[in-house]
């Protein structure tokens, strides 16, 4: 399909937040961008934007899709407590194909919050298998720990993964320092150092974790986890609420990204993270949703408000962080982090990964400020448009994704009716 | 119109969140809630919920709607500066119809929130004057202050609004202690005991309000009103961040309730408020979403989300306000507070003020709680139908409000291209 964007304002991201009128695709990659011009292609389609906002994809940079079945499940505990006594319970009890089903509906969710990929945390093959069907973007990102997976499975699945598909990309990882003996983490290290490559994991979500690891090693999670090596070949940590001068500079020194979840932070009453700090000191920024489990919703726009807001709060400083930065982190840096630079903004020769914004509803209303409207106004009830690799996976409330939504809600409810 | 809904999730909240099949409207109200059961009225419209969820309104009770020509005009700054350097300023050029088409444009996004009224502190005739032409329900509140209004206007316009219209009903208000010299109180004073009526303020919003009150008058806003005999008669006071023990046992003792406005709280970084500690000393709490400059945006499901969220960060327990509780806070406490103890829950005999919530959307599956669903997943996609005193004012996208949504959006344009 070779479709063009007329009459908007298309946000690049390649400058700023600057604004052009049109963008060509062809197939899956961006034509054309800026000024209206006569067209070199024939097109299938022809979208008048109408004025409405086209802008880079969001890049859920930290997530566990296949846990929608614990949605509203064990709400309102704190998160050590959660994890140990809910959620590995009930997930003991989940097949592949369950994970295949929980995935696609969460990437349902993804595409109306005009999210264009994820960086999965959980079953991997399943995963994929569902965005693959599905038309969907994923970077899965393997949990190992001690309980389930080996060094050797978690390099196999990496390269398995990146050879799989073109939509499909995949990082080492593992689930966290606390899920992970010494051992393993030293085994981790060695693979990380043989492969020499990026990893990503769970670390300083809760001040609990923080001092536990302090106790049972006399180091900071980033600092134990450090110890090993493990972070020499950069990556990315998840959460980070809890980091300490020393923390920071050792991400900075290793060139890890940190990819904040401000939303199940926030519900599971694990802290607020120095986001300002580390933006300050150079460190990337991406935003994650984290799992259903936890959120429980997966809206890219709650998370941008609250990144803005709790630092807001954290500071005192209603000047700290504004729209721009946050939408930049949502669109550009999660790209970085993900290993998507293809996808990260709008430019000839990138992947065709978008979203379309509907201005013309009441919270957008009047114009004074796009930018400010989308990050501090808008919700999933603007997502005109969700386009993937060229397709239009979403449109004006409607799924192309394969399958029926109705098929997709009636599987996730068999899941949780088996489980109760 | 009577209408028909079944074969849905009604949740009455009569009796905490339990569900009922059937609703039926005759007119303005309900005339029925229950099983299904033979009708003994001729329906002129019958609308099958397909399972989709029915509650109450959402009370919006704390709210600027003629502000929305200052989203995103002036963000990221501190409560007073932002309130005299860019608010005051702007709001001199304003029109009366300025602040009715301005108003109508806040009653698209309340519909489109699932919101069925909201006490408004603005121009409160033009106001409702937006509100009975688009078929809202609204309660104002004078916000007399130095600069504008005397007690004598207050207690004129409190009888003249509340004769107007059945959808408007007035309180009387004025806009805090801050912007009232003490002869201006003493004057409220006597109004509140001559007439024995209850009364509407900002107060304690920020740290710096309360310091300088305490530096100017050696009290604390909330004991400085009362020393004028204000708070006699119960009301309500909007925000309050900073509140000692005594200044809530003052509220309790004076029967006055707490609008607490988490969103704008955020994003001016005011604070966040001692919901708990106010619920457990059985101080009614609503929740407003408070103006649109410094919010930005209109929207229960934010704000429900951060009154759960910020007391579980504040209080570090993940278990702190639970879903329930937030929303009889949104649909019921709201409407007592407002005096619209006919519009609180769904029974026979009172307002058919109603909103259906869509459960076929990827954020509300699968169903493991449908309220926990709605409180901490929900969002604006997720509002099917807003109806007000029987009529559907939204429905699927689309507004029912007397004027069509692009003429609102061009006079607000409109607005904002003159003042620049």
């Amino acid at each position: 399909m070779n479709i063009r964007f007329y009459n908007g304002k298309i946000c690049t991201m390649e400058n700023g937040t600057a604004f052009v009128d049109e963008l060509w695709t062809n197939g899956g990659k961006i034509a054309y961008v800026g000024a209206s011009k006569e067209a070199d292609i024939i097109f299938d389609r022809e979208i008048d934007l109408d004025g409405n906002l086209l802008i880079p994809g969001f890049k859920n940079a930290h997530t566990h899709s296949g846990m929608t079945f614990l949605r509203s499940f064990a709400d309102d505990l704190p998160l050590l407590d959660w994890l140990h006594h809910q959620v590995f319970p009930m997930e003991a009890k989940l097949t592949p194909e369950d994970v295949y089903w929980l995935s696609r509906l969460a990437i349902m969710e993804y595409l109306s919050s005009g999210m264009t990929c994820n960086m999965d945390m959980y079953m991997a093959d399943e995963m994929a298998r569902a965005s693959i069907d599905s038309g969907f973007r994923t970077v899965t990102v393997n949990g190992l720990n001690n309980f389930g997976g080996s060094v050797e499975e978690t390099e196999a699945e990496y390269d398995r993964l990146n050879a799989m598909h073109e939509r499909i990309g995949a990082c080492l990882g593992f689930h966290a320092e606390y899920t992970c003996s010494p051992e393993l983490l030293k085994e981790i290290g060695e693979l990380v150092n043989r492969r020499r490559l990026p990893i990503f994991t769970h670390s300083s979500e809760s001040l609990r974790e923080v001092n536990e690891c302090l106790e049972r090693t006399g180091m900071t999670p980033t600092a134990w986890i450090d110890s090993f090596g493990i972070f020499n070949y950069g990556g990315g940590a998840y959460h980070c609420v809890h980091m300490t001068d020393d923390d920071l500079s050792i991400m900075k020194k290793r060139n890890m990204a940190i990819v904040s979840c401000p939303g199940s932070n926030t519900k599971l009453a694990s802290g607020i993270a120095r986001i300002i700090d580390m933006l300050s000191m150079g460190i990337d920024v991406g935003i994650g949703t984290d799992g259903p489990a936890s959120n429980n919703c997966l809206d890219m726009f709650r998370e941008m408000f609250l990144m803005t807001g709790l630092q807001k709060l954290r500071l005192d400083n209603a000047a700290a962080l504004p729209a721009e930065d946050v939408l930049k982190m949502a669109c550009v840096t999660g790209a970085r982090i993900m290993r998507l630079t293809e996808c990260d903004s709008l430019a000839a020769g990138k992947n065709a990964d978008l979203t379309v914004i509907d201005m013309h509803r009441p919270n957008m209303q009047p114009v004074n400020h796009e930018i400010k409207n989308l990050v501090y106004s808008g919700s999933k009830e603007n997502v005109k448009l969700t386009m993937i690799n060229g397709e239009i996976l979403y449109e004006n409330g409607e799924f192309f994704v394969g399958e029926k939504p109705e098929y997709i809600y009636q599987k996730a409810n068999e899941i949780i009716d088996r489980m109760r």
